[in-house]
């Protein structure tokens, strides 16, 4: 008899995201006419850079000739894009990561959500909370977890609160973790961690063994001097931690597909025995067998974002979110919330007056303002009380939702 | 301390195709000037169609225009081309298949990779032998067998030998599998199953509440009158099967990536207490948490292959490689061969002669034909003492192969 994974039935409600939507537009069908401004999911809304767009055509115009057809591709990605990203991404930030450390993907959420099934399935996880629930909800249906307590929190996994008492940034945790999600710039809360920072979870992972899974897929929003873009920054991170990045929020690829995840030749887990192997070939076996790799217009497509017409493009894309962000921010703090996030990251979190909870500021927002946020609950119990907004809406409408947030009774 | 699945050191060597593509490589280096042909890996060769390309072209520029840009699509597919598929490949052939059931994603080996995800860890899995090497792997990685015996077989798999004393059509297994992997026309052996074959399977499938997961990746190749290109023909599959499909062979999509997977809502597996639960709504939920969707200009290609032209132009494609396996096959012969399938399947199964090992021949092959096969072996041990030969080369190359497979001393 075919029985079904029940962790499955453990998961709380809907994904986060479809339940937004789910909302919103049940709010669309009711209310037609009304201009609603989605400041939700973080999803891009400028097109892609003009030397991306030329990259891709050429890409699919090869599809076209006989002598020029690409059938499957490696499963890793193609050596040109991988060789860009190492260069220019690391090897010119004097970070010695080379080609075959990367694998080209069609995005870190499936990276992020598949890169547990290399580890053994008694991993203990830590995350933070809030959190990108992608690696909350990968943790329960791969059978890692209990159930759900009544305190939001899933059995079975250390959590670690990120609170603004702590500023955002989470303690060593007790208990000790195999492997540890972190993400910086932070989805949601927009903190980053310094050099500081991220070697003290180096030198934890080191000392118990664990893996980091680093999640940088916000890196090009650095603004700050001195902030590190890539845990490999940090001395001894390449034998201790995977990072996974993307061309998502970088370039507009959020409809387009490509990201990257690094898991350096160095890097090793272990057997029972207590014998390092390596992650590097374990996740090659895993892509070579589950995964076929990405459509070749695209692989040429996201190789023109390191082109230096690419290069510039996207950097006036980026620029350009992040003149959002700091409308948003400024504007929040005249109208009287606190903001944080924001300087480094396209995400502003804000917490809502009067205590009011997420879903209900959400709702508030949605019905009177027509604004769309993401409620801080959905992120983690630690959550609850804020809400994110997100700074990829375009400039007239940034402007406009600003607006209707200051005139909220 | 981050222990790894240990499961993936039960897997024997490499995944099959990157060993031949290791193999091929190393000849290739040491014999420059020679001209290899292959036809190992099943990719195709032959352009995208030209209405495939323009509609390619027209969804890149879509992500140009301000207006026009798209972000995140769903998850599960657009429903533009999920529409299209339903009618097209279900509604117009007389099958209650409806958009909602349909899945769309990056490719058939990820689906039949990651479906086993969504069923408990401890179901038992049934498998051809020989089969396509993914089904099995992926069993070994999710940790539902033993080792792998002298025999070849993983301990825990029920294997359904298919022999030329069976007509490569395996019997119903005595023990009673969870999942069923069904794959026709088939790879590797070019078999297709009959209707009253099919019928078989549901009715022991609704008998022992067995889920079949059809991979019907091929089903365009078949040419011969009454034989089902979709589990879906018999009756009461809709209850009992998930199928996949693909843009890969039909439309040339090895390097574009495009497939879909129909989970029917009808569709259901159990809870331990034996309560029947959707699976649609646990494959939803899986895609929705680790999987962001196709590239939308992939998605608007893929839909032109059902325009009038796209069908059109395709269809010649597909000829033409049928055109290459009608030459294959009777060359074949004539050389004094047993061979089996490429009437309706792009696979050629010929028997090696003198009983000599599949890796043995493909090695004299290479070096004495220059030519790639696909050993047998490498698809199970009753596929020992074949190989396989994919009819996806240009006419000149398939030419000139069998005229040196001709003349192989």
């Amino acid at each position: 008899m075919a029985l079904i994974n029940e962790n499955y039935l453990k998961l709380q409600a809907g994904y986060l995201f479809p339940e937004i939507g789910r909302r919103v537009e049940q709010f669309i069908r009711s209310n037609p006419g009304i201009k609603v401004i989605k400041m939700g999911i973080g999803d891009v809304t400028r097109p892609l850079a003009p030397s991306v767009i030329q990259a891709f055509h050429e890409g699919v115009e090869e599809m076209a000739g006989q002598e020029t057809f690409k059938g499957y591709g490696p499963e890793q990605g193609y050596y040109f894009l991988r060789q860009l990203i190492a260069e220019n991404d690391y090897q010119n930030k004097g970070i010695d990561i080379s080609a075959d450390d990367i694998f080209i993907s069609d995005g870190s959420k499936c990276d992020t959500g598949n890169i547990q099934e290399i580890f053994s399935s008694e991993s203990k996880i830590a995350i933070c909370d809030p959190v990108y629930p992608v690696y909350a909800d990968t943790t329960v249906m791969s059978g890692k977890t209990g159930s759900c307590l009544d305190n939001g929190y899933y059995e079975g996994i250390i959590y670690m609160a990120c609170t603004k008492e702590n500023g955002f940034i989470p303690e060593l945790p007790v208990e000790r973790p195999d492997l540890i999600f972190l993400c910086y710039p932070n989805n949601p809360t927009g903190t980053v961690a310094t050099r500081d920072e991220l070697q003290k979870w180096v030198d934890y992972a080191e000392k118990n063994r664990s893996v980091i899974l680093y999640d940088a897929a916000y890196e090009s929003y650095i603004t700050e001097e001195g902030i590190p873009h890539s845990i490999y920054e940090i001395e001894k991170a390449k034998k201790l931690a995977i990072e996974f990045r993307s061309f998502s929020k970088t370039a507009g690829f959020t409809g387009t597909r490509c990201a990257f995840t690094v898991v350096p030749k160095e890097l090793t887990a272990f057997d029972k025995l207590g014998n390092p192997c390596s992650v590097n070939s374990l996740w090659n076996r895993r892509q070579s067998t589950k995964f076929n790799g990405v459509s070749y217009p695209v692989q040429k497509a996201a190789a023109a974002v390191y082109s230096e017409a690419g290069k510039r493009e996207v950097a006036e894309i980026i620029s350009y979110y992040l003149g959002n962000a700091k409308i948003m921010k400024e504007s929040l703090k005249d109208a009287g919330y606190e903001v944080y996030g924001g300087v480094n990251a396209p995400y502003i979190w804000v917490r809502t007056k009067n205590g009011m909870k997420s879903w209900d500021f959400f709702d508030k927002l949605l019905k009177e303002a027509n604004v769309v946020g993401t409620p801080g609950s959905g992120f983690g119990p630690s959550g609850e009380g804020y809400i994110r907004f997100s700074a990829f809406a375009g400039r007239q409408s940034t402007l406009e939702a600003m607006e209707r947030i200051k005139n909220l009774k």
